[in-house]
């Protein structure tokens, strides 16, 4: 399957899209069965365990790009979070207060779909807002 | 200035090789004059003193990029740190332990040169390895 500058984009802005919707049925149009994140594989199901969990820990997780750099393969994004967790997360006891993070995020496309994910996201930047 | 994508790249990879060789008086070829690092606007001199200190604070520190992903006039880089800091790092005390951590990193390039640079590094990977 060609997968060309536009194509990785739109699949990746048609993923975002997916995860703010809560639409995990359609996950699998967007992600490998065998996809794997920081060398972990996590398969399908456990990458849709890990997306569920973070949406309870944060119910108003919205997934939104400062920045894209696209050279297929690999798809890098910056996504800005400001949202209000619920209880804690990563371990840090959040409970309720609005906090602001980023990820930086490199996501390998396989046939149309996230094979591979290299994700840093800043917690000490959630630590200091504490 | 004309910013291919090879062009980037490569001035990219001449930027790596002169932090690794500590080559600090060529850093103006690749560093903007008014460069900013995670919204803040260090300069020129600013940007110099933050490498200089994580290279005091790390002696045998190397630059060495896993996944490169270019969009001009945006690069993303992955980078991967195998190192042996002497003291503290991010207030962590490391002293002497080999730590292994990542940081993912977008640079916007203006006219050849790195002139925004948005971080994200992995502490919370370092404090697990303490």
């Amino acid at each position: 399957m060609f997968q060309s500058r536009d194509q990785i984009l739109k699949a990746y802005q048609d993923y975002l899209a997916c995860l703010n919707a809560r639409d995990w049925e359609s996950l699998p149009r967007f992600v490998a069965e065998d996809v794997t994140r920081n060398g972990v594989r996590l398969g399908l199901s456990g990458y849709r365990a890990l997306l569920e969990g973070d949406v309870r820990a944060i119910p108003d997780l919205a997934f939104l790009p400062s920045h894209l750099a696209c050279d297929p393969p690999l798809l890098a994004a910056r996504l800005v979070f400001d949202c209000t967790p619920v209880g804690g997360l990563f371990g840090l006891p959040v409970n309720g207060r609005r906090v602001r993070f980023t990820e930086n995020v490199f996501y390998e496309y396989r046939a149309g779909r996230i094979a591979q994910v290299w994700s840093v996201i800043d917690q000490a930047a959630i630590e200091a807002q504490l």
